[in-house]
């Protein structure tokens, strides 16, 4: 009773997923669902991105959280078109509220839709939101048994992202251990090491973004 | 039709939760249901805090886990019973995970059981296991909008744990932000500032600990 409750939503969230995927691509716009523990540092390479990516290429933001509205309020502040979706307590974002913000959202000439996710390294992996790639981000002061013990978040990402690198040396992080966990459920994908604080990285980010377009 | 199914399924552990409540107060051992985002130091306050309680209080540990049992293998090492849930990527423990953890554990003797949650500063707030207190965890590097974003974990707490205070000052972090949130939503949790690595705040912690008892 309870295998066959889970698989309706996931359904339903599925073909969700799938008519959002369909709308993005008839409008020609690109979207990347980012996830993380909480305090990974989402808002921040948010706002490292928006600029970097330049005025050539538009972006929106689609924003989870579940009481406040401090991200989008940091957003906000980047002059883009910025949708809350405040969850009340719901620990992922759904394929159908990502469709509510999307009708929303003006979506001619965008380039780019950024969903920043609910912090949770569990509950968004089992959420397709329709995006077309999914990043998943570490952070060193988390420890270097993440990826390990969160396989299901870094196991389907497109990109995965270790963000607070300068902090390496400074806190205790076996990048080695990392890397040997990640060579076991994901060579896909590739593995940037970056500090949003410092700006290491960020160059190589944007050029995966870049070519997500081609 | 959801909010039925989502009530029936807190009604079913909430009934589980007073069983292992009342189980484990017949044998006299007090539980403490520990709570924190992936990476803020669950794992490592339990390995000071077992040895910091001495002999005379022997303790028991349950550990959640998605997927390892790295958590297990690190305490396990500290000679006291130690039983591993494995929730195959559920996003909390339940009371009923609970209930066949204490099956197995020798409680005659025992002063304290740790519940180690999965990590995650979302779902485990809606499960009560059964424990007497419920801890909950920050960690500086996550940023000191935590307590703000994520009410419904430190709204509930008996008491509220800052890990890693030894990087205040290497990283941005406003100590008054934290304890202006907690003032709104919980006045009557201790909060502790402390730091596992270098030891700061463990008196202070075991001490919380100890006046369980009385």
């Amino acid at each position: 009773m309870k295998i066959s409750i889970v698989r309706n939503i996931l359904e339903a969230n599925e073909s969700a997923a799938k008519e959002n995927r369909e709308h993005l691509d008839r409008a020609r716009v690109l979207a990347v669902n980012i996830t993380s523990a909480p305090g990974s540092g989402k808002t921040s390479l948010l706002e490292a991105t928006v600029p970097g990516l330049g005025a050539e290429r538009r972006c929106a933001v689609i924003v989870g959280d579940l009481q406040t509205t401090r991200d989008a309020e940091r957003i906000g502040v980047l002059g883009v078109e910025i949708v809350q979706i405040n969850t009340e307590g719901g620990c992922h974002l759904t394929a159908s509220q990502v469709s509510a913000a999307l009708d929303r959202l003006d979506l001619d000439g965008l380039s780019f839709i950024f969903i920043e996710n609910i912090g949770n390294m569990v509950c968004p992996a089992a959420f397709d939101l329709g995006e077309h790639a999914r990043v998943a981000m570490l952070s060193v002061p988390e420890g270097d048994d993440k990826v390990a013990k969160y396989p299901t978040l870094f196991q389907p990402a497109d990109a995965i992202l270790l963000n607070k690198a300068d902090l390496v040396g400074v806190l205790d992080y076996d990048m080695n251990r990392v890397r040997d966990d990640l060579n076991r459920i994901n060579t896909r994908a590739p593995f940037i090491e970056m500090s949003v604080k410092t700006g290491r990285g960020i160059e190589e980010w944007l050029a995966w973004l870049r070519g997500l377009q081609t």
